[in-house]
């Protein structure tokens, strides 16, 4: 089983960006846990990230063809981009929608998810622990926890 | 370690009711599958349900005295109980708001939490799985996961 | 066929609350004239009052063990409660809902109702008629008029 | 005691209209049904239907010459016509607005009805029955039932 | 110099529609004083009233062919006919919405008007008076006053 | 008789101000064909602008002493000024409220009045004759034209 | 194949009315080149005009015994007309929605079509040759170019 | 002269509950106060809590039959329950509402009151002194102070 | 101890303006039951009164200098103005916003204060009495009752 | 006579994308009758696609050298897009919005194009048909048919 | 070249007034720099503040006089002002709108400006030197910098 | 000390895009006198312009290792990226946000900017003065003028 971890935008700067809220690990410090626990759940992960809209766009189709599902944060562009949700439903893998901080203890404009009707489920406001709880809810999905 | 799961308005009707949108798990399987991950991780688990948002408000005082975290979903009060939300804001524990269903999905009048934005996080669209993930949340934030 | 009246808060303050809205009979007088229909329609109705939405919601979730239909008359509770249109939803039984008043002609939060969607249709305006032009229309759905 | 039934426009379609909203009667079927009530009540009835806003304001000007009250389906004029409701408040009958469906439960638009609150009541839901039940709610309003 | 006096839907009924808001003078008495006010100014007027729409738009269309101007009340309509909107916008003819009643002092419904943007302006409140008021309007806007 | 004729702020730079909004008649202009006017119904008026707020309810409170009638254009006030809807309500004079320019026909902020609710009506569109129609107005409500 | 082209409010007025924003053609130019079209596409076209939302109704019920699809122009009562949406609803008809203008450059009123989501599509801002594609659209829906 | 004075939801919880915003001083602490100052006052006093909305109603139902008045902090439930304003205005009594916390400084949510309306007056910012505050504004009412 | 006591806009009326609403005394008269107050609390107060936003304003900042608190009805311009509201929060004095009437039981655009939220608290509802609560409020916050 | 043809994002993924909605030709079916129809029509296209906002807008940009007219599906940019809009309005080209699927009947999100206002038109709802129908009404605009 | 600087409600306390959003500088050490500034290029200034909305359009209109461009701090009136805005529109002179702190990182109700329609542009954010700038901004407009 | 100058879409088209809103320089001009100023002020500074979202938060991220602030002209997307916000959030950089235009005198869509709250102010309206003042006002920022 293989998984994508899909980061979106900003996300490279984590633990250098407003560490207040978003923690005080890096991105790489968040793959490592994030590689461990695939280690310890027996998943294959391909993680990515990227500031550009439409190359999360590009990256969900190309998973269509080897991957079993994905965990994704979507930044910013969960609240904005109706282009990712499309996306999202085209192709025909489950996804599971993380974030960092609970957004919904934040401003206004975070509360609403453009993304979250098209995939599985939600997981927001534990740190790091949201992708780790991502994929355990992606196994579980599949059957296979 | 001693967690409260609260589960909320018409949970009790579970597997009975509308199936296609809440699976067909009676809530007593549900609380056999908590029991047994609560036994995995070595945590006791105290179980409650209630039509009330009184007796909700309720159990949420008393759990102060002995309760290390709450995993709750309050179900149909989640969009409209402003007295929830005091009760958790209330009280010094921390709460992991879990959905069966994935809420962004429905009407529009659920896709607003009053409560997520004074709970630790939210988790939904799991199914049954929601609760055992909120329990790994409240774990993973106490550092014993 | 075993009819469940319910009422919700504050009727039980009828006759004695704001006759030029509800008009001056007491809810026994109402009561006694459901009685009376029912007894020229061969219906057994069992009539409960209670101020407390989970009360309400508990007598809802019971019925489905006895009852053949609900003529409900929700009150306040009409328009702020998502958790008596789960409760409505989640029990297989045909409800009607009824109301004293015309809640169209009066406060603009009256106008919407949360349960009538869930319901198999609504009636208001016409008083204490307003519940026996629902049991009528119960009777009709069921085929018994 | 004569009354006008009024029905508003397309529901001379009524049978090959959407029927899985609108049920299968045709309009006649339901006007036979209308007219043997009324036969049983001794109240003599006037049927028109039309699709002209203008000829619905007419119709209901007139009845203050003959009719003792009015049971009307305004159809789609309910959520649109400013005018209905002035010529409702300008004559001096009880009118009863009744719906086949239950408008509460379909599209927001129909929600809101701009007649109710001139009207004695609202009964929606019912199918043809709707209008059995808004003849029983006027004679019961003018003390005859 | 010829003028087109308009009477919108329901204004056929005044003196026996609520009274106390439209003042208890019939739509003849109103016409008899607006013909009088034409002889005092030496203008001809032709007065119509109808309840559709349609007609309305109909008879403005026509008097784009023999009138100088429009004194018109539109009624209802004034405020959800984009239909009359356009035909006044189409005809190239001064026009001047009048109002019995001061719309801006009723439901807020009523605040609006569809028509006043395309109409030279709007007179409202004046009782029978808001006509001759309209009529100088024009007389005055056609350098007759 | 005596009338107030009441001119709101900026009103003082007519003729210099946005001619294709307001014409190109001055103030001094405007006053003099309304004086003339005056003389013409054997009306005194006293003319008064002021662009401060304060000093308009001022005007008003003081006319409440000596004045018949108002009319009063109260300039971009108009929309949003609820003092001086209080002043009004306040003096138990009647008081029309006049505009040069068609406030529907311009920026939606100038569609609504907030003071047209407590006056006897309202008059725009027809340039310095919204003054002279407004006399008249006045008088005609007072039984003197 | 025969189709109904349906003209709604104030289109008998083009080429008069507002020619900056519909064009300098006539109607009658304008249904010459629909008929030219249509005896270039072996299509027989029957064309009808009304200012009355009623005359539209029946039109388009009519229709449904003769008719294999509709080319409507609903005018102004695209924005505001359910009864409309429920007649076309109603007949079992491909109808498609077209416009002269560019309905998405006007005012905002103009923006939303209470039509469009029960019309096989729409077509808005080619002029005269909105028409045409409309006709070339329905002919290509029934399979026929 | 006899008062009921009623604590909605979490109130029993002060003192511990975010002091920040509501003090540090317990229920019991504030309830002495109350009764301090209804011994100086002449006025005795029944108080009650409870973070039931159904109590609530029951409460101030029974309070018709004993109670010259009521001053009632309804926590949360001011700003949802329109069963509580009903019961409000059920009861023939001067009820004065009451807050600790300044409510139009917090979250937007906590600006509307749904029980004002039906209420004599309001009183909020004050800390316990609300409570006395209140008893004050009764007793005024009443002729007593 | 001084106190600033605050009239706002046309409460120079008081007694003439709308006394359903306002109650019968006059400014002098609630002045005379404030001066009295002040004299038993051994408090002195300076009372002024204006129309005029700007004095209001620049009664406060003067105030500074002067006083150690401050009792202000601030009429109308509660609801618009957010000069007085910065004015408010310039001042390093205790603010209590105080009406005569139940402003939340009155026109909506009554409910929202644009001021109370950089006041201490509000109090409204009780008349002249709410002056006196006023002026209690302030003492018992300087510690001073 | 050179056209653009410009797909937005996901439609690379048609035929294998939610065809219940889209149907079930891929873009390069699609791409086939585009060209097709240019052969007839004597037109030569140039066709891209892009999932990125910015290529969309440099693609758009370059055209304004060597295309005559546009024919662009923005797909999900539509509804949120104001840079693609600058960019049509930047440069001097005709563009046609058209859409495969009728765009008013789905999610209200899609209701609003942001892109209309600076298009020749819109034409949506009929599939691939909606390309073959944009390239003649740019024929038509540009006088070529 | 003389530049009228005008500065409104609230701004004589700076310095004293939440200096953590507004700065510890007074009116005089910000009138000081802005003549130095005005010395350095060659400008005469004239400074006015007033907290009166009617003297700042007075001084406006008085202005079209002597000055050649206005930099303005409207200060709360920005919002709420149309009495402003309109000044600014009838005089005859360049104006710029400037704030010292960052009206779009504060209170919503500051987000929106009534005036910077028409005035030449705004400038926030830079504390005293929003107003060099403003000086800056408009003698580059003039050509003079 | 160094600074980015970075253009959001469609500024590559000045000059040839929509010349009477944005000017007739191009933006190579533009950049010139960019160029220019900073010679003058002894600032260097690297121009960027980019159509892609993704790349212009790229350059931000980047800009944190090299720049000492940032002038940024984000266009369309201004209005619409909380992408961009959180860029610039995520750097530690002063950033000052430009427009050519006055965005508050356009369409609606444009009056708010969603970068505005994050950035240390908003300059608009003074076309390519807008940069000028806004390294000037980077320049005060840091202490450099």
């Amino acid at each position: 089983m293989e998984f994508l971890i899909l980061h979106g935008p900003n996300l490279n700067l984590l633990g250098q960006r407003e560490p207040e809220v978003y923690g005080s690990l890096t991105l790489d410090d968040i793959n490592d846990r994030i590689k461990e626990h695939a280690l310890a759940r027996s998943v294959t992960v391909r993680i990515q990230q990227s500031n550009h809209e439409g190359v999360l766009i590009d990256t969900l189709h190309i998973a269509r063809n080897w991957a079993g599902g994905v965990v994704m944060n979507p930044g910013a562009y969960t609240h904005t981009s109706i282009a990712l949700r499309d996306a999202i439903a085209s192709i025909d893998l489950p996804v599971v929608e993380v974030h960092l901080s609970n957004i919904h203890a934040r401003e206004s404009f975070r509360h609403r998810s453009m993304l979250a009707a098209v995939c599985l489920g939600q997981i927001c406001g534990f740190g790091w622990r949201s992708y780790i709880l991502g994929m355990d809810a992606l196994l579980g999905h599949l059957g296979l926890l």
